[in-house]
């Protein structure tokens, strides 16, 4: 068989447990949007069943030959063929090296876990918690040696989210952010100005959800999102799935809080622009699959601040949006509503951050789960540590656990690893976002006559069109032209916001 | 192992392949309420793998091996393990005796055929449809012989639907049917009130939707529905899919027509009100699964029309219907309602029909489609003997086929057969309702308090708990106490509409 017809194959097979994997992504959306609260259990069989069709879907054992047969004859593949390749051995490994009793352990702990959770957050009960977030580190660890990361089981839960990233790397990048971000962010706080953004944003209250639905479906779909090939609904909890030509999107509305639903809106549009912009006939494929949550949250933080609280953005939109609602933008001129658009408060809360203290939030997670994968920190000495990490970086101090550790669902199942993603996101989007000022200097004129056209061509291109044949470092390297850095996003932040606030 | 033991076992079995068939019936719905038109592809490869995953579930060999066992120790088994091992049986031979990439196919080309038939009938255009109509019937030939039905093809689909039916037996319901109800349905049509009737019906405008949206939730949940356990949404096409704890029904809104939305939803109810009615944790076996359709449409009926156009049910909901629609509902007297409630007139679209009508569009249908599968008429030659049939049961002739041959979604996905059940549901509901009347002369009474409870408590236990122990034939012969006949439809027909059109 010739490494053609072996790719083509092995291809046909990975395909096959993929569209498994998006019909279980749209019983998730459908339970977070439509399902109706008695049908609970009778979806969770559904996810039962269709996880045990899944998981003999990955992990047929012709994959196994295949994939052995074609890293034999690795010399003889091109190098969309070995990213395949490569990104299928990460898919087999996952699903054939856990022993099916422990997947099965750890589908019922994250359950039990997440309800622990719940459960914890609403009593205000970290001890309660703290057994079944002690058992949830012993699963990641263990599954972490199964997959041949049994010295480093930190770098294994990054390393699931973002292929190849490691701990030392994030340890460094955080490093040199927090350094850097930390006095401006306080110089910021300490302004005038900050007080008179809070007083803004207070003001803006009684927005119709009609009239707010009406202006982000034109907002997103006049920045590229595609309604032929996704949706938006609403939901308890903002989110994008679905890939292709289905992307559903979801956001959330509050009328004294439009701004949230807004900006909502257009960072899942960042997510769904990326997804929209995979090549259908290789979903699945590393030629049809996003590079990593990092790379994806660069897309959704690119459209959300980038370029959703730029002036620009506002001068073309700002006439819509006060046709929209004549009566409660009124009373707020165009710098104040400049101002909201870009207020900047600390938070206890990490959702309800800005995009300047935001980083702080995940750094501080960051520290906190990288010294509990080391051993240097126990599960019940988290909330001491959460309360002295907070007043460190946000200078608040939480008055209970449920604005403090108890906040996040993430580890509730042992979703480990993932927030730093959302801080490379946002340096990624900023070391983009200087690139293409570099290459279009006047991409804010594009911005102020609604035209996103090029930029969206530039990312679908540079970043969308690569899928996952390079990891999140290695593509913003051969983008931008250096190694990635949190140098571009402070200086964005030192730009926008030192105009506003220290000017 | 004990008869017991191995029941359970089988049962556990089954339930995994009805899940995994659930879940494409999820996706069906999805299709029609949410896909993004661009999706249509995606989602193809979706039902394809799932089909897959469904048949292996479904054809597992131990099933084969449970079922050998227990056919063998037949005399063992209580009842209820009989009704099971042979629906269990009659799903293992289909499952079993279709070829795996037969079954891909059709799959493939059961959701093509929709979008298919969606733009031939957009576009009027049958010669682009006829193709794919031609390709369904082939489909549908190969699958009765693969289930060893060669020789008669549709008493396979018929079969399908409703278990035990044959073309010999609708055709002698039908033929008995159509004698009586042509010459009542042609003295109702020259009647002078019929014209007063469609005079009435047609003053009947501008509804607006929220307020129909509002009417039909309150008239559905007091008929019984429980929207902890189901929804209702928007569709081109209604229908009423899921089972158990997650029902869903959908309608459509026309503000110049809002009894249709009203009765399309209280008939979707009535098929949301079975579902509801089978108990969850015997989902997918004989003691969990609908009767067949003819049963199915019995409930939809009944519903919408022996308790919707009842003089009692608008005694009881007229006051709220015109507190809601005070200035559209303030030329129309009680009377003219319950005319307009209750117009007969011929109409080319059959789910625009009347009551008394469209048993006769169901007539047509069934008459083409025995011909077709008798080889007695051509694809080709569809739309000119649906404009003759049209003729003769309605008295009208479509002017294009968007009103003809193409206005049903059924066939675009093979679904032949299904048809008849339609008007085997009316015969049903006439026939139960007969009976109920016996059992309880004051049921009027109740629906005049908006009391609906005895009724629903009455076919829960009689037509709802027995699920699939009995075919429809059977389980109307044992609660009614007599074979199923046409004659309680036609007197129930003459009672009701004799006394408004021909008194």
């Amino acid at each position: 068989m010739s490494n053609n017809s072996t790719i083509s194959e092995l291809v046909a097979w990975v395909q096959r447990a993929h569209r498994l994997g998006t019909i279980g992504e749209l019983l998730g959306w459908d339970e977070q949007v439509n399902l109706p609260a008695g049908a609970a259990e009778q979806r969770a069989a559904q996810h039962a069943v269709l996880a045990e069709s899944l998981h003999a879907a990955a992990s047929a054992p012709r994959i196994g030959e295949l994939l052995a047969g074609l890293e034999q004859r690795d010399d003889g593949l091109n190098d969309d063929e070995r990213a395949i390749v490569a990104q299928a051995r990460r898919d087999y490994n996952r699903a054939t090296k856990l022993p099916t009793e422990f997947v099965r352990e750890k589908a019922i702990q994250g359950s039990r876990g997440y309800h622990a959770w719940a459960h914890a957050k609403a009593q205000d009960d970290f001890a309660g918690y703290a057994p079944v977030l002690q058992k949830n580190l012993e699963f990641a660890q263990r599954e972490a040696a199964y997959l041949g990361y049994g010295g480093a089981p930190y770098d294994y839960m990054l390393d699931k989210h973002d292929p190849g990233l490691t701990a030392a790397a994030v340890d460094r990048l955080f490093g040199e952010l927090k350094r850097d971000l930390l006095p401006l962010m306080r110089a910021i706080v300490a302004s005038p100005a900050a007080t008179r953004a809070r007083e803004v944003a207070g003001r803006l209250r009684g927005f119709p959800v009609d009239a707010q639905l009406r202006f982000l479906r034109e907002v997103t779909e006049r920045l590229g999102f595609d309604y032929t090939r996704g949706r938006i609904d609403v939901s308890l909890h903002p989110f994008c799935s679905g890939t292709g030509s289905d992307v559903r999107m979801t956001t959330r509305f509050k009328e004294d809080h439009p701004l949230n639903s807004l900006f909502g809106a257009m960072h899942e549009t960042g997510h769904g622009l990326y997804e929209q912009g995979l090549p259908v006939a290789q979903l699945g494929t590393a030629l049809g699959i996003h590079a990593g949550m990092a790379m994806h949250e660069s897309q959704s933080r690119l459209w959300e601040n980038q370029v959703g609280r730029s002036r620009a953005f506002w001068r073309s939109f700002e006439p819509r949006w006060r046709e929209l609602f004549p009566v409660q933008s009124a009373g707020v001129t165009s710098d104040e509503l400049h101002l909201a658009v870009n207020a900047v408060q600390p938070t206890l809360i990490r959702v309800d951050a800005d995009e300047v203290t935001y980083n702080l939030h995940i750094v501080l997670r960051f520290e906190l789960e990288k010294k509990l994968f080391a051993g240097e920190l126990a599960v019940r000495d988290l909330p001491a540590a959460w309360r002295v990490a907070s007043r460190e970086m946000l200078g608040l101090e939480p008055a209970n656990d449920r604005e403090g550790v108890l906040q996040d669902v993430h580890w509730s199942d042992g979703s480990f690893g993932y927030f730093p993603s959302y801080c490379l996101g946002n340096m990624i989007a900023a070391q983009l976002w200087a690139r293409v000022r570099q290459l279009r200097p006047g991409i804010e004129e594009d911005f102020s006559r609604r035209d996103f056209s090029w930029l969206l061509a530039w990312l679908r291109e540079n970043v969308h069109a690569p899928a996952r044949r390079f990891s999140a470092l290695e593509l913003v390297r051969r983008v931008t032209g250096e190694e990635l850095s949190p140098r571009h996003l402070v200086e964005y932040l030192r730009e926008r916001y030192g105009g506003l606030y220290l000017g």
